[in-house]
C-alpha cells in the first residue's frame, strides 16, 4: 500500500536527503572552487607539468601513485621562493648588522672585510672572498643563544626593506609558488626548503610566510653550544661553520634531515644542481624537477648565466637533458608578487 | 493543528536521528574506548604525570594551553624505546658484521679492535675505548651508498636475535612506551626520536615499529658525499664522524633538525640529561621530563649508576630536583612488552 505523503514528511524527507547528500555536494564545491589551484600561473606546459605529475602520484590505483608519507618536496629558497637582487637577503641583513655593530668595534674602520661594508665597497668585499664571508658570518651570527640570534633576525625583518620595491623582505615571496606550496600539501605532500641560507636565519618566520614548520626547515647553519648558566640550559652561537647546504651539499643535508628521496624538487640556480639530479635521476617512478628562470626584468629581474647571485649555467643546460621544467617568469606566471 | 505521524514518519524520523546523532554517538564511543589511552600501565603518579600533562596542554582555552604546531615530543631510543642490554643492538650489528666480513679481511685475526670481536674477547674490545669503536664503525657503516646500508641494517634486523629473550629487536620494545607514542600523536604531538645511536640504523624501521617517520629521526651521523657514478646519483657513506648526538650533543641535535623547543622528554640515562635539561628548564609553560628507570630483572633488566650501557646516575639526582617523572619499570608497568 502506498501511503500519501504530508508536506511536513516531505520536509523531514528533504531534509534527510539534504543531511545525506551534503557532504558530497561540499565536495563537488570544494572540487569546483579547486578547479585552479595555481590562479597566478598562465596555462602551458609550465602549470600543466606541475599538475600532471601531481595528478600522477595521487591517482589511488594508478601505476604512479605515491602513498602520503613519500609525497617529499623539496624548495630552495633565495630565487625560488623570495627574491634573491640585487643580494641575497641574508647578505643585506649581514651588511645593516656589521654597520649597527661598527660603533663598539672602531678597529672595522681599518680592517677587512669590515671596512668595504663601513664603505659600501661591493668590489672589495667581493674580493674578500669566502674567508671574509666567514668573517662576517662569525660577527653577525654568532656570539649569543639561539633564542637571542631568532630575535635580531625577527627584528631586523620588521623594519628592513627592498632597495627597489620598498617592501619587507617577507612580502618579495613568489605568489605563483605560494600557490605551489599550498597545492602540493592540499595533495598530501610534506614541504621542505632546502637552502644555502642559514637555517636558523629562515626558521623564525617560514612558517608565517610560507607555511613551513622550523622542523621543515633545511639549511647551513654554524655549530652551537649547550651550556648551563646560572643554572639555565642554553645553545650559543660559535663562530664555526657546521655544515654548507649548497651544491653537492643539498643531497647530505636532504639525507640527514629528510631521511627519504623527494620526488619533486624546485630550484633556480647551479646550486639546486645536485638536489635536482638526487630527486629526479634515482629510484623508480615519477619525479618532478622543476627550474624558476628569471626573465621578467620589468617584473622582478632578468638573469642567468653570468649572475653573481643565482648564477643558472650548468644546472640550465642539465634541465634539458632531464626534462625539468624551466619556468619562464615572464610568460609563465601572471603576477609575481601578491601585491600589484 | 497537531498532525498525528504515521509509522513510515517515525521509521524516517528515527533514521534523520540516527544521521545526525551518529557522529556524536561516534565520537561517545570513541571517548570510551580512549578512557585508558595507557593500557600498558598501572595506575599511579607516573602514568598520572603523562595523562595529567596532556590534559593541560591541550585544554583549550586553560592557561596551560599549547598549539598543536609546539607539541614536540623527544624520545631517547636504546632503553627508553627498546632493549639495550646486554648491549645496545646497534653493538650487536656490528660485531655481526666484524665476523661477516672477517674472511676477506684475514689480518683482522691479529688486528685490534678486530681481533677482540673475533675472539668474543669484550674486555680487550672496552679498553680499545673510542678509538676502537670509531674504527668498527669506519668498516661496518662506511663504504657503501646509503640505499645499500639501510638494506644491510634491515636484512640483519629480520635474522638476528636477541639472546635472553630469543626474539627479533624490533619485537622488544616497550609497549607501555608505544602506547605512549600512540597517545601524544593522538593528542596532537609529533614525536621524535632524538638517539645516541646512528640516524640511519634506526631510519629503516622506525616508521614501521614506532609510527616514526625518517624525517623525525635525530641521531649520531657518519658523512656522506654526493657523486654522480655511471649517470646515476649516489650518497657515498664515509669513515668520518659527522655528529655524536649524545649528552650535550641532544640539545644541538634537536636544535638544528627541529629547531624548537620541545616540551616533552622521554629517557633512561645520563645520555639524556641535557636532552632534559633543554626541554624542562627554560622557556615558559608547563613540561614533562620523564625517566625510565630499569628495576624489573625478572622481565627485563636491572641497572642504573654502575652500568655499562645506558647508566642512569647523574640524571636521576637531577630528576629528584627537577620533578622529572622516574618510571618504576617494575612497579609502573603491566607489561613490558607486546609479547608473553
Amino acid at each position: 500500500m502506498k501511503t500519501p505523503v504530508p508536506p511536513a514528511v516531505l520536509s523531514r524527507r528533504f531534509l534527510l536527503s539534504a543531511v545525506v547528500v551534503m557532504p558530497a555536494l561540499l565536495r563537488t564545491n570544494s572540487a569546483l572552487a579547486q578547479s585552479d589551484p595555481l590562479p597566478s600561473w598562465n596555462d602551458g606546459a609550465s602549470k600543466s607539468s606541475i599538475t600532471n605529475f601531481v595528478a600522477r602520484v595521487t591517482a589511488q590505483g594508478g601505476p604512479d601513485f605515491v602513498p602520503p608519507a613519500e609525497r617529499i618536496a623539496v624548495f630552495d629558497n633565495d630565487g625560488t621562493l623570495w627574491i634573491e637582487q640585487p643580494m641575497y637577503v641574508q647578505l643585506a641583513f649581514i651588511l645593516d648588522r656589521v654597520k649597527l655593530l661598527a660603533p663598539q668595534n672602531p678597529e672595522w674602520k681599518s680592517q677587512q672585510p669590515f671596512k668595504a661594508v663601513l664603505d659600501g665597497d661591493m668590489e672589495a668585499l667581493a674580493s674578500s672572498g669566502e674567508k671574509g664571508l666567514v668573517e662576517l658570518i662569525a660577527v653577525t651570527h654568532a656570539g649569543m643563544t639561539v633564542d637571542e640570534f631568532a630575535k635580531i633576525v625577527t627584528d631586523w625583518l620588521a623594519t628592513a626593506r627592498h632597495p627597489r620595491f620598498n617592501k619587507p623582505y617577507t612580502e618579495l615571496v613568489y605568489q605563483p609558488m605560494l600557490e605551489v606550496l599550498a597545492y602540493l600539501r592540499a595533495n598530501g605532500f610534506k614541504t621542505f626548503i632546502v637552502s644555502g641560507g642559514g637555517i636558523e636565519f629562515m626558521r623564525p618566520w617560514s612558517e608565517r610566510i610560507y607555511g613551513i614548520p622550523p622542523e621543515q626547515v633545511v639549511g647551513s647553519s654554524i655549530k652551537t653550544k649547550f651550556e648551563m648558566r646560572d643554572g639555565q640550559p642554553r645553545l650559543f652561537r660559535l663562530p664555526q661553520i657546521n655544515f654548507i647546504d649548497d651544491k653537492a651539499g643539498k643531497p647530505v643535508g636532504i639525507n640527514e634531515h629528510i631521511g627519504r628521496r623527494p620526488i619533486a624538487a624546485f630550484g633556480n640556480s647551479d646550486g639546486d644542481l645536485e638536489m635536482l639530479q638526487w630527486t629526479t635521476m634515482s629510484g623508480s617512478g615519477v619525479r618532478l624537477g622543476l627550474i624558476v628562470h628569471h626573465t621578467d626584468a620589468e617584473r622582478e629581474y632578468a638573469y642567468d648565466r653570468k649572475s653573481h647571485f643565482g648564477k643558472l649555467d650548468l644546472a640550465l643546460d642539465a634541465a634539458a637533458v632531464n626534462r625539468w621544467t624551466v619556468v619562464d617568469m615572464k610568460k609563465d606566471w601572471k603576477r609575481v608578487f601578491a601585491f600589484g
